[in-house]
C-alpha cells in the first residue's frame, strides 16, 4: 500500500431514510464512473425539513481511489 | 428562495436507538412552535454509556426556518 | 456530579453495518478492561469501499470514564 | 459597555447583488421585531447558481443585542 | 435524562473582575425569563483595554434548557 | 431534490474589482465544461497587493454540480 | 529536555468555585498514579446550571508527561 | 520568489461602505510604514449595528511583506 | 469608532495564579510599549506542572490597538 | 497573474522516506495528466507504522493549476 | 480490517534532525510497551530555538494500534 | 520561566529542500533583529511547483520571544 497516489472527490449524496444510505448512494452513482474507490470520511450531515419532519438526509463525503493503471 | 431570510435555532435530541432518530425527536418537538423549518446541520453527535452500552444518543443540529410572514 | 474527575480515552470501531454499530462496537470491546464509562463523543467517521460499496464504517470516539475508587 | 449582557441570534440573508446587501436584509428584517442590535459576525458564505451565474448569495450572520431593559 | 430535548442559546456576559464572574453575570441575567437551563459551554473569551489595564472581561457561553413542559 | 447526488469542485477565481466579481468569474470560467452547477460556498478570501494598495481579489469555492443524466 | 518523548492524557476535572481550581482537580488526582507531569492545555471549559445558577465547571485539559526511567 | 522571508502583519480595517473597502483603508494605512507588502488573507468579517442598519464593517487581515533589504 | 485601523499583537502572559492575572501580566508588560490598545482575544491556555500541582498558567491573547496619531 | 481561474485537485502521496518525498510521488504521478501545476498546500500528514517503525508516510495536499488555454 | 477495534494514544516525540526523525523517536519508544501499532497522524509541529537556530522539533503525533488478543 | 512574556512574531520562510530547511531560513533571517526567540509552531505548509515538479517549499511559523530587557 505504500507506493500508491490516491486521488480525492468530493461528493453529496442524499436519502430519505439514513446517513448510511444517502452515503451509500452517492458512492454508488459515483462508481459508475469511477474505479478503485478505496476508503471515504464524511466532512459533513444536512437534511431538508417538510411539515415538520425531517424529507431527506444530504451527507457529504470525501472519497479517496488510487491512480495506478 | 432568492429573497427569503432565515432565522437558525439550535437544538440537541436524544433517542436511545439512532442518531436519525435523535434529529428526529429534536424536530419534533419544535414544530409544536415553530413553523416553516426548511433545513437542519449536524454539529455534534454525542451519547451516554451505562453498564458498557450505549444507552442514547444526543446529536446537536442548526435549525434553519423562514421569517415570512 | 460536581466532584468527578474522567479520563477520556480514544478509541475506533467498526461495523459492516451502521455508524451506530460500529460505535456500540467499540465501547463493548472497551468495557472488557475499563468500567465507569459514561459518555463519548463522536469525532470522525470514516469507512472502506470494496467493489464500489461501502464495505465496512470505522468510527472514532473519545469515551470519558470516572475515576472514582 | 462593561456590564451589558448580550443574546446572540444567528440568521441567514440572500441578495442577488452582493455580500454586504445579504447582511443587511437579514438585519433589516430582524430590526422588525428585535431591538437594540449591537454588532454581527460573518459566519458562511454561500451562494446558488442558475445558467452559469451567481443567481443570488446566501450569508449567515451571528448578531449580539442587549437584554438591557 | 434520554429523552429530553434541549434548545441552545448563545449569550455574552461582561465582568470586571472574572471569567466565572463574566458567565455568571450572562446566566443570572437570562435566568429572568429562562427556566431549566442545565448546562453551559464556553465559546469565547474577549475583554476590554482601558489605560493599559483590563477594564472588563466579555465570555461567550452556549447555553441548553430543557423544552420540556 | 431529494434523490440527487452532488459532485463537488474547488476552484479559485480573481478579480481587480471585488470578491463577488472573483467569485463570478471562477464561475463562469468553470460554466464553459461543467453543466448543472447549483450551488457554491466561499472557502477563502486572498488577495494580492501592489504599490501599497489591493491589485487583485483571490477568492476560493466549493461548487456543487448535479450527477444526474 | 531535546530526546524527550511525552505521553498525553486527556482529563476532565470540575469545581464548584473556579476554572482553576477544576483543572487543579483533574491534576491532583491524576498524581495519584501518574509521574513526572510536565504541562498541560485547556481544551474545553463547560459546566452545569442549577436553579439559574452555576453549579459547577468541568475543564477539559490534555496533560503531557515524560516516559522517561 | 523562492528565497524570500515574509513577516506577517495583522489589521483591522473599517468602512462603511463594504468588506473590500475595510480592507483597502487597512492597507492604505499600513503601507505609511510598512514597505514591499504583497498578499493578504481574510480572517474576520464583523461589524457594528446602529438603528436597525449595518453602520460599519470591519474586517481583519492578515498581511506578509518581505524582509529583503 | 468606524474609520479606526486596528493592528493586532500577540503575546503570552504568565501567572502562578490565574488565568486572568497572566492575561493581565501580558497586557502590562506591552503597555510599556504599545499605546492605546484597545481590546484583547483568549487564543490558548496552557501550563506547566510541578510536583503533580499547576506551577503557573501560560495565556496567549491577541491584542488590538488603534494607528491613529 | 491576476485574472486567472485555477482549478483545485486533492492528491494522497506516500513515501517510505520523508515527507518532502511524498509530497514529490504525488505531483510527479498527477503531472502526468495534469498540466499548469501551480501550488500545492499540504492538509493531513499521516502514515503507517509496522513493527514498531514507520514504514511509510502519507501526505495529503491540495494543489491549484490554471485552467487557461 | 473490519471487525478492529483500534485504541488511540497520542505522544510527542523530539528531534535535533527532522519532523520524521521526532515522530520515529515517539514511535521508538512507544513500542517498547505498545505492541500492534498500526497508524499515526501527525497533529502540531512545534520546536524550540537556542542562539538563533532550531535546537530540536517536537512533534505530536496520534498513534492507533488493534485492541485484539 | 514562570513570569517571562513572550510576543508572538509570525514568519513564512522557503527553501527549495525541505520543510526543516524553509523553518531554518525564516528564522535565521528573523535573528537578525530579534533576540531571545525560544519557540516556534508550525502553522502551514505550502510550496510552489514548476514543470511538475516542487520548486521549493513555503512553511509559515509563529515564533515566540521574551520581552525581558
Amino acid at each position: 500500500m505504500s507506493d500508491h497516489v490516491y486521488k480525492i472527490l468530493e461528493l453529496t449524496g442524499s436519502s430519505a431514510t439514513s446517513i448510511e444510505d444517502a452515503v451509500a448512494n452517492a458512492i454508488a452513482k459515483a462508481a459508475r464512473t469511477v474505479r478503485r474507490m478505496q476508503w471515504f470520511q464524511v466532512l459533513e450531515t444536512r437534511g431538508h425539513i417538510a411539515d415538520g419532519h425531517v424529507s431527506h438526509w444530504q451527507v457529504t463525503v470525501k472519497v479517496g481511489f488510487t491512480l495506478e493503471e
